[in-house]
């Protein structure tokens, strides 16, 4: 029998990336979004449901007949989410707890949980920063994930839920956000390109690690296809300062930036580079697209006029066929 | 000038036993409970305001001219907290970030918080559990005490918030409540005085650090004298198998317990003794009182009739008073 997807947050960055990439496999696919995608149309053979997340029915509903859910809606980024903490709680904790509860009632058996590989760890001791490492988060975003990710744990021990939580480093590519609070990769372009003044808070030696979306989509898909259960770092497994970033889309523009360097944040975490050896070895995947590679393909992708179909896709190391 | 300290949930098992302690300091007292203390009177010189900890107005008016926040609330206990995780969340977490946030608007500069030694760790790797153990909560009781400590750090690094978290293990002694939920032990003599059955979830090695009132009181008392801040372990340092627990109440009693044992519960971690190095040295506390004595001290207050003040009260090694 196919396998039955529910992609919750189907229409966002990560999500109508995922989709068009599950609909090239022999599987049957839903999405819950709260809205179109304004890049891309919907992709065909694929049940759409549009819906709040927070609405509990609309959720019963979409998960009949699931066998796996990926659930990757987000309703705060980690800039928003501390300016008010009970709205990261209501809109993002809370309906996670009811879907948990849902997927039990119905038996659905498999969760896949995007996290947050740059904020659950909080300023790290090692780097790259294995899965084992403390989680002391110091933003509001990365204490809500770590609440989502010790609930699925809770509901995977008492009730034998088959989970997997990924932490995701910085993931940038195509159709991402660039209104200054998704990602930086986006923003920089963006401001760039228009020829407005680019903030930096601190002195841009923060280091993040960055990955295109493809590698993400490729690890993600394959994580399905294996059925692989636990908690994985999904990243670069490389460090670039924000300055570095930076450089690059100069070079990969031929503008030159307006920088202006702000006071560092309270919240941002200076180091986070993960060690992705597990997930590595877990599913033999390995990313594919250094961060030059990527910041020329979104630039590619801006130049064609910020639509349609992703170029050049997938390439064939990560391309998998479900059973 | 003297302190001014604010004791939520000061008509609880832990908090008339401090408000007590404290009351007989030069001190200003205030309490916010949600009812009065089914044992004791309210102590004389303390002012008692009746509210829901989630009316945050009614908690905004209790703050004002507030230099210690004592917070002693949680309107769940563990074996609760599991059948309805958004109750918890509701009822704890998001009322304990509306009173960070009123703590910050009213530059209320210090707070003390009562975290559970016994479910922020999870199933530990090493005994006894110091503090920088990895935190694995196993139940929805753990997950929350973990986010509401990781809110108090947030706003502690982000907005010089003084704070005090206490890990407390298993605290137990006169006035706490034995209906099932709260304590073991009190639960145990109860049941055994009654002839009632005793319920026992696994086979009773089960291990716990039980700490006796006094010590916890102690503890409290001194680290408000000393403005201690940080993350510290409060607990006996010494684990006991349930099923040695309960022969310690037959010896004292000298009844002999029914017991039934039931299949063991996912939520309940095997064994938790607390590393209680650093509060040693942090405020030269040590604890003073035994298990076997603790008990003796229970059984003492039950056969007073369960009512009335402490009985002998704190030891001269707790006495501090402020300056």
């Amino acid at each position: 029998m196919k396998k039955r997807i529910l992609v919750l947050g189907g229409n966002g960055f990560i999500g109508c990336h995922l989709v068009e990439e599950l609909a090239l496999r022999d599987v049957r696919l839903r999405v819950l979004a709260r809205s179109k995608n304004q890049h891309v149309p919907p992709v065909k053979g694929v049940e759409y449901r549009y819906a709040n997340f927070s609405d509990s029915i609309d959720v019963a509903e979409a998960l009949v007949d699931v066998d796996i859910v990926v659930h990757l809606i987000s309703t705060t980024v980690p800039a928003t989410a501390n300016l008010d903490p009970a709205a990261d709680i209501k809109g993002n904790l809370l309906p996670t707890i009811s879907l948990l509860q849902q997927m039990h009632e119905l038996n659905v058996p498999r969760l896949v949980f995007i996290s947050s590989g740059g904020t659950v760890y909080g300023d790290a001791k090692v780097s790259p920063i294995p899965e084992n490492h403390i989680r002391n988060p110091l933003s509001s975003y990365g204490i809500v994930k770590v609440a989502i990710e010790n609930y699925i744990s809770m509901f995977s021990s008492q009730y034998g839920l088959k989970s997997l939580i990924l932490r995701v480093s910085n993931p940038y590519g195509p159709r991402q956000g660039h209104i200054g609070i998704q990602g930086v990769i986006p923003t920089f372009f963006h401001r760039i390109l228009s020829g407005e003044e680019i903030k930096i808070w601190g002195d841009g030696t923060v280091i993040r690690d960055y990955l295109y979306i493809d590698d993400l989509i490729g690890f993600i898909t394959k994580s399905i296809e294996k059925n692989l259960v636990g908690i994985y770092n999904v990243g670069s497994g490389q460090g670039t300062a924000l300055k570095d970033v930076l450089s690059i889309i100069e070079n990969v523009t031929n503008i030159k930036a307006k920088v202006n360097y702000l006071p560092p944040r309270g919240y941002d975490v200076k180091n986070v580079v993960l060690d992705i050896t597990n997930g590595r070895n877990a599913l033999d995947w390995t990313p594919q697209i250094s961060l030059h590679e990527g910041c020329i393909k979104y630039w590619q992708w801006v130049k064609r006029g910020s639509s349609g179909n992703r170029l050049p896709g997938l390439g064939t190391k990560h391309r998998f066929s479900f059973p």
